[in-house]
This record gives structure tokens, sequence and C-alpha cells, in this order.
């Protein structure tokens, strides 16, 4: 039998993420024992039901003393503070990695509190669905997908072996990504996009209050187009607060070349507006499907 | 045997939607004849070829001199300029009808160009794929979709019922709607998210030159959520410059909630954005399936 990566993960917030994170572990025979932790006790007991975890820990102390890996799995804006608390009762040796969407004020933030003898790394797997809590959680939501690691100069060779060892027994593929880096692409392909289907929904709703056919024939492509709008509000709420200066960059630089294509509409440029829709035809068909 | 709706149909633009019309009709036994017209011969030889269109006209006065309806399917800038050539060669009795995705403007302009005996009424399927040219065209595009018809006061009552029952014959439902409010409507769950998705693309590729990730991390959801930034630059020129203002009224009222948005991320305004992201998804998820 294979002998497993490590004895003992606890899991800090067992919802979708860090549940199917367990899952795919236990699936994998790469860890002996996950215990999890949670402020929902309600949600604990479902995963403790569906063998999600083995144990739920009745306090920081009593989960965290045998830890070898702490996995972080809750809104983005709450991993400071639960690293804050969680390093005062893990032993030596011990890693503490997240999954947090927003990476380069938390990786600074969180490697200088960790005592010595112990390590952080950041990571983002790319992956998810509109549910959440331990019972949308399922052991194969991370295979084929990526997850990025954000590693810094002063990351430990072996921590980072280990976590990223974690991650391809879940079958996802790993990439290393600098902190700063990770948060313009994702604001870029992944943030912006969420605000503009948000605003998208309130500004068409509005126009609904004054003609009632809108809605009626909202359920086609206005449907489909806006499904990313109905993901997490909590979740995005962080990730717009954690991400400010990147994603306001993007929001600017889409304002430019929305107010751009909105000016040349009013003018009638009909030469220009076909160039335009011509080349993100071109762009939208270059990007590989994978 | 069933008796056909009508003897002879004319189509003008033998492409996805022209053509498909015509073999929906023909698997209907709706009508007897179909004649294309198009300015591509090599796209009418294949119309031929693969018995979309039983004869292609050499000429406007060949094809159009038995012509029960005419069905304009071309892009909606071009609609106003056929209607004025086609009347000249249209018997008595003839309807003209058309495809087109805006629909006031048109609408009052050809109703005005249409001789004593002859009709027009505006039509605007939803339906469609991204492929264009009669080899897209197929006889179940319009099955179970709408399709919106927009006569006015003045539109005869006999070519109302027969031009529904054309459509209903393709296994659409039909629904009538005044022009204007169409345009609106339209210009709110399909006009709107086209220009959002086509300047989004623009916007990322301009940041991707700086930050060589980005076009990697696009593979994923930016790739699903632009799917519509792929449509026909030409169409969505033309729809751009038909619907300017009932699309400029909608982009503004889009810009409005976007730079709100956009003000309280800068603000770092946490429980109104979770509050904005609540209602999005509150109101997208209300949207019912069809």
């Amino acid at each position: 039998m294979k002998k497993p990566l490590i004895n003992t993960v606890v899991i800090i917030g067992v919802g979708l993420i860090g549940g199917s994170f367990a899952l795919a572990l236990k699936k994998a025979a790469a860890v002996e024992r996950v215990i999890g932790i949670d402020l929902d006790s309600e949600n604990l007991n479902i995963a403790l039901k569906l063998g999600i975890i083995d144990e739920a820990a009745s306090s920081f102390a009593d989960g965290l003393s045998q830890a070898n890996v702490v996995f972080i799995a809750v809104p983005v804006c709450s991993i400071l503070n639960l690293v804050k608390e969680t390093v005062n009762y893990i032993p030596s040796g011990c890693i503490i990695t997240d999954a947090g969407s927003v990476k380069s004020e938390l990786v600074n933030a969180c490697e200088s509190l960790m005592p010595p003898g112990t390590h952080f790394v950041g990571g983002h797997p790319i992956a998810g669905t509109e549910h959440s809590g331990a019972a949308a959680a399922f052991a194969t939501l991370y295979q084929n997908r990526r997850c990025i690691l954000t590693p810094t100069a002063a990351t430990d060779h072996d921590t980072l072996n280990l976590v990223t060892a974690l991650w391809q027994a879940t079958g996802s593929s790993v990439e290393y990504m600098e902190s700063v880096a990770h948060d313009r692409v994702f604001a870029a392909v992944s943030h912006l996009p969420h605000m503009v289907a948000f605003a998208l929904v309130h500004a068409v709703n509005r126009s609904a209050e004054e003609e009632e056919n809108i809605m009626a024939f909202s359920a086609g492509g206005f449907r489909d187009f806006t499904r990313i709008a109905s993901s997490d509000p909590v979740m995005w709420r962080d990730i717009a607060m954690m991400n400010r200066e990147a994603l306001l960059d993007m929001l600017d630089r889409y304002n430019l070349e929305f107010n751009n294509l909105r000016d040349r509409i009013a003018n009638s440029d009909a030469d220009w507006l076909e160039d335009f829709f011509k080349t993100s035809k071109r762009l939208r068909d270059g990007i590989s499907q994978r």
C-alpha cells in the first residue's frame, strides 16, 4: 500500500472547497486523518455524517495540536484573522495553506505571522460550482483543474513540494505564480467579468421596471450570459475588497474601451464599429479551449 | 394531404436564417416552391445543391414575379434598400416580411414603401447559432423558439395571420409586440450584453499585452462568458447603427450601475458591495428558465 503524504490535515471551513479537498485527498489515500473546524456546527455535522471529515474539532486547540497541514477555505477577507488564531496552536513543522482567490496582500501578511519552524504557502484552486456548504463537496472537483500556488523567495522548498503533491493528489495540475501577477491575472479574467455581470443584472432590472417585456425575454441569452452574477455575494464582496487595486485598474481599462464604443455608436461610426467587433471576434475565437 | 399555406416563398439572403426558414417550411409542407436570391452566387449554388431552395433566381424580376411571400434575411441595415428594390417586382397580394433584429425605424419605413395591394409585416425570430451561410441552415432552428412579429395599426389582418401561420409551421411560437417596445427590450437583454462582451474582450486583450499569464488563464470562465463576442461583426455593426437610440439609453443606464459599483469598490464599502451582489444573485436566479 502507498504511504500517505501526511498524517493529519485540518480543514478550516468545510464547505465546497474545503470539503472537496478532504474528499479528494481521502480518495487518493494521501492523508490518514481529516479534522474539520467550522463556525457552523450544523455544517460540521453534515461533513462528519458524509464522511468528509473523520473528526469535528471542538476547539482550535483540540483540532490543531497534531496538524501536519492546515487548509483554510473561507471567504478571503477572513483568512488573515484565521491564520492569526491558528498559529497559536499549531505544532512545529506544520504548514498552513489556503484557497483564497486573492493572494498578494494575504501572502505577505501570513508569511510574517508564522512562528519559526512553521510554514505558509498561498494557494488558489481554479475550481468551484455555484453551490456551497459541505453537502455540495465532491471528490472530483479538482480533477483536471489548475491550482495556482504563490511561493515567495522565503518559501521553504520541502513545504512547496508537499503542498504541490497534495494538490496533485486531488487531480489538479499545479502552477506557480508570483502573487502580484496572480492578482492582476484574475482581476482581468475573473473579477472584472463578475463585476460587469453584477452591474448588468442591475441595469436590466431597472429597465424592466419600465418595460414589462424585458423580464419575459431575459430567459435566453441574457440568462446564460449573467450566470456568473449568481455567485456567492460574500465571496465576491471579499474579492472586491481584497483585490481593490488590481481590480480598479482593470475596471478603468474596461471603462475606456466601453465608453469609446459608446461614443462610436453615438456617432454612428459604422466602419469603426465593424472593425471593433471583428477584432473582438478574432480575439475571443483565439482563446484556446482547455 | 394537407394543403400548403402558400405556393411560392422567395428568400432574399439564403444564409442560416433564410435557409433554415426555407427548410422548416418545406419540412412542414407549408410551401410548394422556394426561390432563392443571394448576392453570393456560390452560396446560392450551395443552397440549391443542399435542397434548401428549388430555384436560384437570376434576377429580382425573374425571382419575384410569382412570389406570395418574400422573406428578407440579411443584415438589418441592408433590409430597407432591399425592400425598395423588391417592391418594383412583386405581384399584387404579395407579402414582404423580414428577420431583422431591430424593428421600429424599419417597420415604419417599409410600410410606407409598399404599393397598394401589397403588405409588409416585420419579424424577428429569436434563434441563431454562431455559424452563417446556407451550409449552416437546418430545418429545426426555429423549433420551440419564439418569433416576434411587430404589426402596426395599418397591418392587414389576413397578412398577419398568414405570416403567423408560416412561423408556427417552422415550430416557433409567435408573439406580437409594438416595434418600439421590441427595440427597447432587445437593447436590454441582447444588444447591451453584446456590447459589454465586445468591450471586455478588448480590455482584457490590452492587459494581456502587459501580463502574459492573462491569456493562459482566459481559457475557463472568461472564454465562456465572452462567447457572445464571437458573433457576426457585420450583423452587430448594423444592430448598433439601427438601434442607436434605445441602445445608447441602455448603455448609459448600465454605465451608471457600473460606475457606482466602481466607486463603492474604490471606497471599500463592504456592506454596500455585499448587498449589491446579493441583489444581483437574487435577480438573476429569479429569471425563469424557458
